[in-house]
């Protein structure tokens, strides 16, 4: 029924001459940005839409994803908390084979093959993965995240994360620094050589300091870093800078040689992106207390194997939905450019997916010295993301945005219904195995993720 | 000569119809945002703008400002490099006798007074003080700075800064933490104790960290701290953290009990406003170095002693132009009120003297949570900054005006012929002796210190 009695209510939409029309008379009025859907998928689209279970079930998706938390409890070897056993290795992004492996992934793969003995050259070590005896598996299979690459095998060490309110833990490999790192597909001696330390020294210190300070709560980290120019994707600056000052008194007090100790604050403090590795398995808890809620059509995983991007959706468990990886676009280093990138590799991407990352960028505008764009871009970037996704998340209140909390919880229906892509920045890896980091930038997921994922929600909802 | 065969430029000050009208019209225009000037001031306003010496003086002010370097060299006590003797005081702002002190000063000089050892007794060290023995003088006129009350005895420990380009060394006193701390006016047993300490194990370990580190470049982790949310007055929280970052290795390696290294780690860790008593040495270094340019109206000094606040300006050397000082307003501690707060205290406005602090607020958004104010309004300071000042500074660069640099260089002309006066972020003390900090908040300077300032610039002017 239309109340004709009450003033009426305009909302516009599309071009803007009705809108500017009625400012210049003074009238109250709504612009609306209004997108066109993606193409062909209006049946879909209308029964996702229609489904009754829907808003409710979205609804208790954000809840899960602003309740959970995440504390850095322990720092122990990959085989203790992943279960990985000697030969086993995880990988980033969905499930992929060595055959359809980009050269980042395979690089990364050769490295870890040496780093764990297993083979004595890279040749060596490139015919028994192409032989296909060794087993490969996705982190987010085992409750984990990888950056880049995101190789794991048994003898690597991983931060250790809990989400007390869902009784789950996640966990990631501690980080190498930059250049030429076993993650962005390296595997030079000096590779091996930084993780032989990392396992020996570094682990052990981390878990040392941890373990006297107690539990570490890397969503307050998180909170503050956002309000100092940190978007927890690749700027990580002041995050990083966080978890030195909260360690740091705890190993001094470890009993370790100062001589570790003063490599490992110097490692730390000399690498501004040492504390993505524990926003990434907060953000996996963030994410991972909103799966498999039936009708939900909220994104649980965004990640890339360098092939391969897919994403998880709530409402349809542990399907992923994939696409061709993009390549980002970008800054590069020294003499690379474009030509030498890897298509987009990682489960970084977990950041963006928990609302940091790409979707926080408002408030870290010098990231567009990193990875390219202007600060104009940035903002607006941000502001879009809202529409795209279900929550806000009030424990990362952007303070350019008057303390907005951050675009939460991407939704696949309002993804296909405006055409709006998840915007990512990224690290870029060289596309020869061996190479290592040559830029960083900004990229986006295939629309074939959104689109399969809108159908697989449109079977499973109720006939209309 | 008007040339009519060209098209007219417009441009549009004051009520905005004709701008609008033109902007309606198509018809390119110029706004500008007019307003008039101080009353009273013309024809001192047109003697020091028809100066033939300013705009070369200014610009050399300017470009020394600019040049100005700032590293951390040593930590050593007051005695040998401030050159104080025992029984000699510095403290904040312009000059002051004891019978004009405010309560906060006069308890830091209680306190210093009974930390030197000099009386035994509050009462005893208010009886000294009030006889007028013993001598007292501004931190500035030593070179210096201290925070809030600014009293500096020769047993404590101060940073030692240099400005290699201009040949010039600056100093501050520690960071006592917050709360019932001696800057402001606490004298408590445990603000003495705590003073005790820094002189007996923190003073001595700072030093021993710098000297094993060699220079630290204090300017340019404030080039980064104001790409992360830091202003450099009431936020210092990423500088904090940078210089614990570089300190901490060297500090690790001294050689130190590692118990006091750990409390160190833990005070500095501590205390999001360690960091201020480096910024403020080097903002000192910045705006030294545009001192005593004859016919330049740049600011080189603002400083409140708790009664007065007062301006030094390049062109006229070492007079203070004078003024009572403002109360802040802005958000109380605990139980406190406006009634608590004592006027405007401490030397920490030479930071928005070299376009840090109130005026770099349009980068550290989430300042308004701890001075008051809307995020708007700390945009908007930063802009009408720019309109007041003679520079910007590029090593100052705020990433959320597309890395425009912080408004540097404050012009008595400027702010006479705006009305504008400089915006400045402070922390406010109690009003009554030994009660220590209150609150934080916004303050500007009173108008009498720019027209007495301008009234000497016009003096000292040519004759036109």
């Amino acid at each position: 029924m239309v109340d004709l009695a009450a003033e009426p209510r305009i909302v516009t939409a599309g071009v803007s001459l009705l809108d500017e029309a009625l400012a210049a008379q003074a009238v109250a009025h709504l612009p609306v940005d209004w997108r066109p859907p993606l193409p062909g998928t209006d049946q879909e689209l209308a029964r996702v839409l229609g489904d009754p279970r829907r808003a409710a079930a979205n609804a208790v998706a954000a809840e899960r994803m602003l309740a959970a938390g995440a504390t850095l409890v322990d720092v122990l070897p990959a085989a203790e908390v992943v279960g990985l056993r000697p030969g086993e290795f995880c990988h980033a992004g969905p499930p992929i084979t060595w055959e359809r492996a980009s050269g980042p992934l395979r690089g990364a793969l050769i490295g870890a093959m040496l780093f764990e003995g297993l083979a004595g050259s890279p040749d060596e070590a490139s015919s028994l993965l192409a032989g296909g005896s060794v087993p490969i598996e996705p982190c987010h299979a085992r409750g984990g995240v990888g950056p880049m690459a995101g190789v794991v095998s048994p003898s690597m060490w991983v931060f250790v994360l809990r989400d007390e309110a869902h009784d789950r833990t996640s966990w990631c490999t501690l980080n190498e620094g930059l250049g030429k790192v076993l993650r962005y597909g390296a595997y030079a001696p000096e590779v091996i050589d930084r993780l032989r330390w990392m396992s020996a020294v570094l682990g052990p210190a981390l878990q040392a300091a941890v373990r006297r300070s107690g539990p570490i709560d890397v969503k307050a980290i998180i909170g503050q870093m956002v309000q100092m120019g940190d978007e927890g994707h690749n700027r990580n600056r002041a995050g990083t800078l966080m978890l030195l000052r909260d360690l740091l008194p705890h190993l001094v007090d470890a009993g370790l040689p100062s001589t570790d100790v003063a490599a490992v604050a110097r490692l730390i403090g000399g690498n501004d992106h040492f504390f993505l590795n524990l926003v990434m398995p907060a953000a996996k808890l963030q994410t991972a207390a909103a799966a498999n809620i039936p009708g939900a059509t909220v994104v649980t995983t965004m990640a890339r194997n360098g092939t391969d991007f897919g994403i998880q959706v709530s409402g349809t468990g542990d399907a992923w939905f994939t696409g061709p990886a993009g390549v980002p676009s970008g800054l590069f280093l020294g003499g690379y450019g474009p030509d030498d990138a890897n298509p987009d590799i990682g489960d970084s991407a977990i950041t963006e997916t928990a609302g940091l990352g790409g979707f926080a960028m408002a408030g870290a505008p010098a990231i567009v010295r990193f990875v390219g764009g202007t600060v104009p871009d940035a903002v607006r970037t941000t502001s879009e993301m809202y529409e795209i996704t279900v929550a806000e998340n009030p424990a990362y209140a952007l303070p350019v945005l008057e303390f907005r909390g951050a675009p939460t919880g991407i939704d696949v229906a309002s993804v296909v219904r405006t055409g709006l892509l998840p915007q990512i920045n990224t690290g870029i890896a060289g596309r020869v195995p061996g190479t290592g980091q040559v830029g960083a930038g900004l990229v986006q997921p295939p629309v074939e993720c959104f689109t399969t994922a809108l159908s697989a929600l449109a079977s499973a909802a109720p006939p209309m």
